[in-house]
């Protein structure tokens, strides 16, 4: 795989990769990208919201079919998750140049800027710029944790902010879109084997995208001193912070749903000081949205606090045809396996381009974590599997 | 009171008073004082610890009585605590000299240094560098949330990290220390009643400095996604914080004695990752040392990891003859109070200067937060207090 040439970027002490979108570490990643994609004969452009587009047969008549991924990582991430649907899909057209591809219909390798939202805090920012799911203004509003504005993060990593937007044309151009990305998590599957290892498959394809969102808690109490002040006289909100935290989890287990508490915030966060406040995010997602939204109005009631939805995304059905011809392209049983993760090819869904995604086996199933991993021989399989999938597609 | 005065000095949004050492606000309240103690007569010094001495009488033969506190912060602090010491010496200063005081033996009013330790997270830094409690190397490697060392934070304000450490001439100078200060909590007194408002009394005497210590506790679990993971495969570091949390208020209740959890860090921190490690801090303190140990036993048993422990200072008495002289000058019943916040008073006392500790009621206890509070006519029996306290010991 093409990964071990992207090693050096945005590494991190413990093993994994940081890398923010439109920092240094970035534009490396894009310049790496870009130089591949034209050694392959590819023709690169940058859209207005930041994405890359690598083109094969663009002035052909016709709508593309495309696949791609991302290159930035969440804080401490993996390897895989993103660059392995990128530098994929560059091993597999460098196996069709190889066998004498000539594309009969458009084709684009497209990498989506700002997946993650590891800096911004908005996952998926540079498909929903482009779908028109979210508004320029917001977008460039956002604030990272140095009070950094996108629009001024854009500005300083050489992008017109002024460009950012919806891009109908360009959406109306894709005819299809295929996702390479490595597995995350072991679901459990309807056999009860838990993920793709637990299928015995190298490969799989995405059914669907569960319906997720963020909800943040604010907690209030009396600032005062830790030294002074008796156990009866307190209102300390760290204790109900923590008291949330464990109710998140039994209620998680109770309904049968994912939920986690990755980010809390405490106010002013002093050793000797009982603290004024404290916030806490709640990730939640489940196959049913209505348990997902029962544990957030549990956590509610419990708390005795409201919580303030940031995000909420339905479930994201992927197109039946398009993955039938996904898994037409596998070896062997192809396990079918909804996804937990939020993908920019489940935003391309919601804007209505027929999408499906294929899904290499992770022995562990740990992913945005340094222990994320696949083999190099299941990795080889999928880019084996897209590069006939690319192929038909485009013949 | 002139504490009016220095009401715009890093005053907050929510009302507190935010007063970091060696920053633009901090020389702001020093050149307060500076000027303020010229203008009652007094010499003003800066020692090689950054602590102010205004001196009367510094000439005399023999060794100085002092008088004294501080004038910096916790993030979102009251107004009240270490500024009613130091303004209402100075107002005690100003009556005398409107009676003629000429002092028969050296006096002083001391402003001591980096005190809260809102900064460095180390308290009582210039008294403790004074009396060689701490250590110069250790105490300007230091370093704020910023990064900043403290050797870099004073270089910026002006002072000479050169000159940082113990300063026993100047210690042996001191032939007695008395602090004045906010009372801080509602103490439960011997005849049961809650701290001064309780006993009815505006003014009150200090017995001792309870025990008390800091503990860090870091939690290691297995960062993995948010969306992905199931909650059996889970390793949560989040989900140990908020159970240690709770154990630590649980723990307090049984063993009476004050514990608080201020400050907690997580990381990476982001809302939709499981976290990888989280770390909390403990801050307790009690009558009795054994049972604050219990309780950092207890906790590190029931979380199944060790605390570092990052501070512990014994108990701290105050001297039986100096307290004795304090309540001679208080009119009416004088309550002795133990205090469960420690004092520049403390280290002094700890380095063997007889100290003693004068508390102004306060009505609701709570300090270390906007909402502290001194009635004027209280404080005002104070610095009268104070006024015939000096009066005697510089006769």
């Amino acid at each position: 795989m093409l990964l071990h040439e992207l090693a050096g970027i945005g590494r991190d002490p413990d093993g994994g990769v940081t890398r923010f979108a439109w920092t240094r570490d970035d534009a490396e990643l894009r310049e790496w990208f870009s130089a591949r994609a034209r050694a392959a004969g590819l023709d690169v452009e940058v859209d207005g919201n930041g994405n890359l587009w690598a083109w094969a047969g663009g002035d052909l008549p016709g709508r593309a079919f495309v696949v791609g991924s991302h290159l930035d990582s969440v804080a401490s991430g993996g390897e895989w998750d993103g660059p392995l649907g990128v530098a994929g899909a560059l091993a597999a057209v460098e196996q069709l140049r190889a066998s004498g591809w000539q594309p009969q219909q458009p084709f684009a390798l497209a990498v989506f800027a700002d997946e993650e939202g590891g800096r911004f805090g908005v996952a998926c920012l540079g498909s929903r710029l482009l779908t028109g799911a979210m508004t320029p203004d917001r977008a460039l509003s956002l604030r990272d944790d140095d009070g950094t504005t996108l629009a001024e993060a854009m500005t300083s990593a050489g992008f017109d902010p002024a460009r950012v937007g919806a891009d109908p044309r360009r959406l109306a151009g894709i005819r299809a879109f295929v996702e390479l990305h490595v597995e995350q998590g072991r679901m459990l599957l309807p056999g009860g084997a838990r993920g793709l290892a637990g299928a015995g498959a190298p490969l799989g394809v995405a059914s669907e995208i569960w319906p997720h969102g963020r909800w943040r808690l604010d907690l209030t109490g009396r600032a005062d001193h830790a030294g002074t002040t008796a156990l009866a006289d307190r209102d300390d909100p760290v204790l109900s912070l923590a008291r949330a935290i464990v109710a998140v989890r039994e209620t998680a287990e109770e309904l049968d749903v994912l939920a986690t508490v990755g980010r809390v915030r405490v106010h002013p966060g002093a050793v000797n000081a009982i603290a004024s406040r404290a916030s806490l995010w709640i990730d939640a997602r489940g196959a049913e949205p209505e348990r997902v939204r029962a544990l957030v109005a549990r956590i509610e009631e419990r708390s005795a606090a409201a919580a303030v939805e940031e995000s909420w995304t339905a479930v994201t059905r992927f197109d039946r045809a398009l993955t039938a011809d996904v898994s037409a392209v596998i070896d062997g049983d192809v396990p079918v396996l909804p996804s937990g993760a939020g993908h920019d090819a489940g935003v391309l869904a919601l804007a209505g381009v027929p999408t499906a995604m294929m899904f290499v086996r992770n022995p562990t199933g740990v992913s945005h974590a340094p222990d994320e991993r696949a083999e190099e021989s299941d990795a080889a399989a999928g880019v084996r599997a897209l590069a006939e999938l690319i192929r038909r597609q485009t013949a």
